[in-house]
């Protein structure tokens, strides 16, 4: 699938089929977070795959009850190590920069693949973190459902006009 | 180009011919960043397409003088309006995810389209602010050159092992 079809195609997926995810599919997947660019190439970035059912129901009210989530056969939760990532020399962070480039990478790529997926930003973090073990120090940027879809959506709608988000040479 | 080919050999370039960038490529790379999702829906995000030479130049020194980035036929300039922007009921923002998002979709788009990109993170933001005019509670998230690529780079490497960024059901 060419990349221009995937971004304008892909779209936020709540219902899943039961049908598994492949192994080679889940790696793949995956590769394309890793191979992802990074400030410094630091790589400030750890991916949770959970497939577990019962850690699965758990994520759901940590996601303030987004149940279509653990419909999904696989959640992806993509974690942030700030301690190792590239800080600006004025301070400025870019572990979140870094974990979203991968992430959308990864859902790109698992789009091209016949995969939905749904960026979640809304959960509870420290709740997250306790059902995954996740260490004080690291960060949860974001969450996705993976798996087949049960739902047929149209291309991309409803986004701002070109005009209103460029401009040339100045503000 | 496929997805996976597109995040696979996509390389940060700082060598850039001088050959003009079709505006028509210009259109559709900032048209993927259109089509970018980003938390809900807000869209939160502005593209500066710099061409004209003069304001190429002055961005040179606010980017600690990495003075190959204005070989580049074009410089883009990303910013965030986080007052648009969607804030976590705990506080934490999502702008700079966002912004990643849709500029990470408009350099995969630019390497489809034949185009070398670079993401810079490394600039003195109010300086970047001063020379485009961009309103003080706006954000500059990350710049980069886009132009065509004049080095060859091999596939993307020194990436951690799978093993490294990835567990299962736990951290």
């Amino acid at each position: 699938m060419d990349v221009f079809d995937a971004i304008k195609t892909r779209r936020s997926i709540r219902k899943y089929s039961n049908k598994p995810v492949e192994e080679e599919k889940i790696s793949k997947i995956l590769e394309a977070a890793r191979l992802s660019p990074s400030a410094a190439n630091r790589q400030p970035w750890k991916f949770i795959v959970v497939r577990d059912e019962e850690t699965k129901r758990k994520l759901v009210p940590a996601c303030h009850n987004q149940s279509w989530m653990a419909e999904a056969p696989v959640i992806i939760v993509a974690c942030a190590l700030p301690s190792e990532a590239w800080v600006r020399s004025d301070g400025e962070e870019y572990w979140k920069v870094d974990v979203a480039i991968a992430m959308q990478d990864l859902i790109l790529e698992a789009w091209e693949l016949g995969l939905g997926t749904c960026w979640i930003g809304s959960f509870r973090e420290e709740e997250v973190k306790r059902i995954l073990g996740i260490p004080d120090e690291v960060r949860v940027v974001a969450l996705t459902p993976l798996g087949y879809p049960a739902e047929e959506k149209g291309p991309v709608t409803r986004r701002k006009p070109l005009e209103e988000i460029t401009s040339y040479n100045h503000w």
